[in-house]
């Protein structure tokens, strides 16, 4: 068990850590949030921003791989920022988390009826059917959508367009 | 017609812009590009990045809401940065977008019903479900999105995440 780095809790093996905060909804508050998680070298592997309710708050979602000791200093840097209203790192609890991709994939005659079972075993849909490709859409959980792209890559993909994780505390 | 500020094709008007562009996927770029575009003054309404098949290049999709000139400009600066492959505005040609939300919603036994009705008019799924509240899960294009979420105002909205829009080109 020692090589798997993604269940450990001791706090110093990597895991994604799933991060959502709002925002003041003002130009310039993305770019020093952003700023500040990239300035410390740590990638965002994927990120979203988007509007509330309250037009004057955004909610921003972010996945950021890294130990625990790191990330909380991490959110916790954040949180003192005046224009960030709140910070949660959701990996510690039960959450719910969903991405949306949209996948354009090269499709024969050959390819096209395996393509289409394929979105039937992921529950997908076929939003866009050319001569030659098929554009699909597919939501679901990250593990789900990752599975989804493993069994696709043998078909050949000319374009992704990949949400980033939504996420929401489940209690 | 004249107050239509959506349709205007005189460049003059004022009109979500829906811009994607293809990133090197390293510490800072993220960061450059939205600095470049806040600093212009120019609000971000959604954002979202993340990986593509190929490990060293990401995807960006924002919508950006301003006028026709103004936005070239704005594209025309993000293309001349060396760590941003491509960068296109495809707001002037058919494009399929969509937008994935999870929505919890304050369900009292009085509500849940017409919750549950809401849901199947709009194709969405309920992914959670409490005591005193429901968690939905949508997807569809932006205008589909914003509909749900006007006639789910009359409940009482707890939490949204919104993954902000995702876009290809129809070609």
């Amino acid at each position: 068990m020692s090589n798997n780095t993604n269940n450990g809790n001791n706090g110093n093996s990597i895991r994604r850590h799933t991060i959502t905060a709002l925002l003041d909804n003002q130009p310039g508050v993305l770019a020093r949030v952003v700023g500040l998680i990239s300035g410390r070298g740590y990638n965002i592997e994927s990120l979203n921003v988007g509007p509330t309710q309250d037009p004057t708050v955004s909610r921003l979602t972010m996945v950021v791989p890294g130990n625990d000791h790191v990330l909380v200093q991490v959110t916790k840097q954040l949180d003192k920022q005046v224009d960030v209203i709140k910070v949660t790192d959701l990996t510690k609890e039960p959450f719910l988390n969903r991405e949306c991709i949209l996948v354009k994939i090269a499709a024969s005659r050959k390819d096209r009826s395996s393509i289409i079972e394929l979105m039937d075993v992921f529950g997908g849909d076929i939003v866009s059917a050319q001569a030659d490709a098929l554009v699909v859409q597919l939501v679901g959980e990250q593990d789900r959508i990752a599975d989804f792209l493993n069994l696709a890559k043998p078909f050949r993909i000319l374009d992704v367009s990949r949400s980033g994780v939504i996420a929401m505390a489940k209690e």
